[in-house]
């Protein structure tokens, strides 16, 4: 079986004019089929206020009202994903930028409203592996834009994380899938004073024990919990690292 | 040889929501394999407007500065792009929406500084049309907007009938090619007063023959000059016609 990497980075990263270039660099480096998916919230903020129109956040989610999903699909599916694969096709990586809602990819259901009302906010139902699986063989270069559809004409505002997550799922069944989660350390740190201090692997038992023991903790839990639930549905493994660090194997690895 | 048709429509009908419903209808209902290009010049103006970026027009073309470029990219291939595809999708049409960076498919060169500077504007020099053809061969709807690059790191602004006649050329050794320009009026009139005097089809001689009559003049001239050129390069038609009669083929045929 092939193998495949998928990297998720986040906005600051594909959002500021020197990180990018670094950051296509590192991943052109990436031996094999490569898959990339890219938040970009910082521009969607900015943009959104350059038109009068308020960002309003809820536990770390854009509440997305009717303008709001303007403004990110100009920006998620146009500016920043775009930017991307011409930088990429500079660097000779065949790169092919999509949303969920193109080849039918990520079919989501608008997220139902109870304490809060997200708007046009997706949760991911499907993801339709088979094409795109062919294109990676092809040489093709996905780059996922963090937007899905319901399948009745509207786009709707997904999580770029479980973007990364369910096409890893998705494409388990036709290639050995590393997904890498880049965030702003090195990996899991046993010493969070410590830049240096990455856990290098952790397995369920010490998953349970780091938690124990307060080294694990806060948003880094459900994180982890994402990595092994993706392990457990057939990705070979998840790394969580910095974005410098995707072309160099370095990270906490997740395996079963 | 298989058909395909490529349709042509411009920024009006895809930037309202009402015509473009019903557009999206009509193409749905072509027979076939099927490909779309489209405009967004009227969405790009309001939105550098409210961005308050000047839109400055030279012979009907936009100069492109670094700021319009941004503007562009993020209406042409996000916004407008991205709404069509989902819409598509709701009609059960696989859509797949593309800038000619994406999958490397239309590289360009930014126009050479001469009488105009018009900025970030590319000349179409290349169109990659081979997986681009094989995905129309398995059922996939290219939605092509109307930007490029120049495999240096670039988008570029590029016009939209362009893109159309370059593709319609490339795809010419692939399937039987019908390319069909959407513009106000049923065809080409041989009475501009009258709305039904449609020319059914045209051949050079009537062409110049038409010219030295003056019923053909002003901006159609080079529009059917294109016509003849993308015939005389493989196209199997080139039909102008209204947007509502894309399925009903009307309208006025150019063949060699």
């Amino acid at each position: 079986m092939e193998k495949l990497t998928i990297v998720k980075v986040g906005g600051k990263i594909v959002e500021e004019e020197a990180s990018l270039r670094r950051l296509l660099s590192d991943f052109s480096a990436i031996e094999g089929y490569k898959l990339l998916v890219h938040g970009g919230g910082r521009s969607a903020t900015r943009l959104a206020e350059q038109l009068g129109i308020e960002s309003r956040m809820v536990n770390g989610r854009r509440i997305t009202d009717e303008e709001t999903l303007r403004v990110v699909t100009m920006v998620y599916g146009g500016l920043v994903n775009k930017n991307i694969v011409a930088g990429l096709q500079a660097l000779d990586v065949n790169a092919l930028g999509l949303t969920g809602a193109d080849m039918n990819l990520v079919r989501s259901d608008k997220r139902p409203v109870k304490e809060v009302d997200y708007g046009f906010v997706g949760d991911v139902k499907e993801v339709n592996a088979g094409l795109l699986a062919s294109l990676i063989g092809k040489g093709i270069v996905p780059v996922l834009a963090p937007l899905t559809h319901d399948k009745q004409g509207h786009l709707l505002n997904t999580n770029a994380d479980t973007i990364a997550g369910e096409a890893a799922k998705a494409l388990a069944p036709y290639f050995e899938v590393t997904l890498m989660y880049c965030f702003e350390k090195k990996g899991v740190l046993r010493d969070e004073q410590d830049d240096e201090s990455v856990i290098p692997q952790i397995d369920k038992p010490l998953f349970e024990d780091l938690i124990q023991k307060g080294i694990v903790q806060g948003g880094m839990i459900p994180k982890l919990e994402n990595a092994f639930e993706a392990v457990d549905a057939g990705v070979k493994q998840v790394v969580i690292t910095q974005a410098s660090e995707i072309h160099r194997g370095g990270g906490t690895v997740i395996a079963s």
